[in-house]
């Protein structure tokens, strides 16, 4: 059994084509890494990497593709309509297998350690690596953006976790935490009204007294004329998907509503799906890592 | 991707663990190859062995078994409740990821060819592989057992499909094929009466005009007072788990009963529960190859 970790960098540069092929190259040429997928979005001026492997490996990677930012990506002069603070933005670790969010933190403390000494760019640790609780919040961090961030940082309760505070010239400050996997998961109704989606979205998530781990919004498909309920699984292992799904089932009846289907957007661990199967099939006695063909060739 | 076969070689020995031992040896020092489970069963005098890995490596692993057993069993002295034909009894191949029956069936013919001509064993091509329809049923085959099987073969419609028409005269005659992953699958009812297991058993199996690819029976569980419909799933791509679940719980209505619960035994393919959760959340557009993390680390 290998441990496996997951990075999902974000670069402030969405627009020139060759700076994000140079970010793409550095995180492929380190061997063991392996880069899923990445794209870039004009307007928000952003691009977004993913990419998996070894621990060691992921962060040596997420160092040279930092290191290639750097170098080409000038904040003084980044227009875009997302919000952003450095030329590398915001490097999240996730857990995929065994291994657990203990040594993704760890592995963002090192790789912020690293980018302080070696790139002399100050960085903020957040999400579960936050060394404070208001520093869990990127937005948080962020506020002020680019622009701002000479003077926050200067502030004693903005000082960066490493480095000196003082933002680099061109690239700003920089982000590094560790989280657990996300998975982006949308429930399809069978009406027209967002004013339901937008008020099952209030019930089913945490903030509104409903399931834990779970943020929703009400979204509309004005293609399919159908509301749905756009949910964040922020964690599938102690909030497992069925339970989402069931909530919405039962919150829609009130309104004579039904769900007419539901998406996972991008990437999902297995065992995400494989909790939803053990739930419906009323599975005794399971055990995946032992009984599950593909567990072996991990 | 790389293609991934399972071979479950079942030998004729389950007593002396030296022999057992040397087998799974033979099957270990393959490179390339994982030995996942082997077990001996002393009163069916009798050992099954799975292991995984590309088709050229688990082709060779498995004629390393098969010249151990060859060297070490003999089947003059054999005794052993299960029916058995030959010291090397029976060698399944099933594709497990990125490859097809069709190249598992290939397989099968290149491994029993080698074995007739290196071994002197003479072969028997059995399910999907088989040469006609009556030699597609193992017991078919193996009816008349290692005693029998020194005049079977004589017989022209028993021709073997490799080798002489004359068996080994310590190691008999071996079956070599290849079939579609098999579900041991379990449904637990809330009942005492085995009769009603054996009614619903004879409803949802294909025999009975039920579903396609199920084979069932009633069995009693005495320590739980429950009884069970006991299912193999023989092809689970074309008639899903869900399928026999949803079935035995509508057909089990009629007689007030309940599932309580459902077992898979030993190893399945990841991708039968994840149609499971697939229908159960009403997924829409799911593509596992590419959203299923684990994918990209096989």
């Amino acid at each position: 059994m290998r441990p496996i970790v997951e990075c999902i960098p974000n670069f402030s540069e969405g627009k020139r084509k060759e700076v994000v092929e140079a970010i793409a190259t550095a995180i492929r040429d380190v061997e063991g890494v392996r880069l899923l997928d990445y794209s870039a979005d004009q307007s928000h001026n952003r691009s977004v990497f993913t990419f998996l492997g070894g621990p060691q490996e992921v962060m040596e990677a997420a160092f040279a593709a930092c290191t290639v930012a750097t170098d080409l990506i000038d904040m003084t002069s980044h227009k875009g309509e997302h919000p952003r603070m450095g030329a590398t933005d915001v490097i999240p670790f996730v857990p995929v297998k065994d291994i657990g969010l203990e040594e993704c933190i760890q592995l963002s403390r090192e790789l912020g350690e690293r980018i302080a000494s070696q790139l002399d760019i100050p960085v903020f640790l957040y999400e579960e690596s936050a060394s404070r609780p208001e520093r869990k919040s990127l937005p948080n961090i962020r506020r002020g953006q680019f622009e701002g961030m000479a003077d926050k940082i200067k502030e004693p309760e903005w000082a960066p976790d490493f480095g000196k505070a003082e933002i680099h010239p061109t690239a700003g400050v920089v982000a590094v935490g560790a989280r657990a996997p996300l998975i982006a998961y949308n429930i399809n109704l069978d009406t027209a009204d967002i004013e339901i989606a937008n008020k099952i979205a209030r019930l089913i998530r945490e903030r509104g007294g409903g399931l834990k781990n779970v943020r929703a919004i009400g979204v509309m498909l004005e293609d399919r004329q159908q509301a749905q309920v756009s949910i964040n699984m922020v964690n599938y292992q102690e909030t497992a998907l069925y339970r989402a799904f069931e909530m919405v089932k039962y919150e829609a009846r009130r309104y004579g509503v039904n769900i007419v289907g539901s998406e996972i957007i991008g990437l999902t661990p297995m065992k995400a799906l494989i909790d939803v199967a053990e739930y419906y099939l009323q599975l005794e006695g399971f055990a995946a890592g032992k009984q599950i063909l593909e567990n072996y060739l991990l």
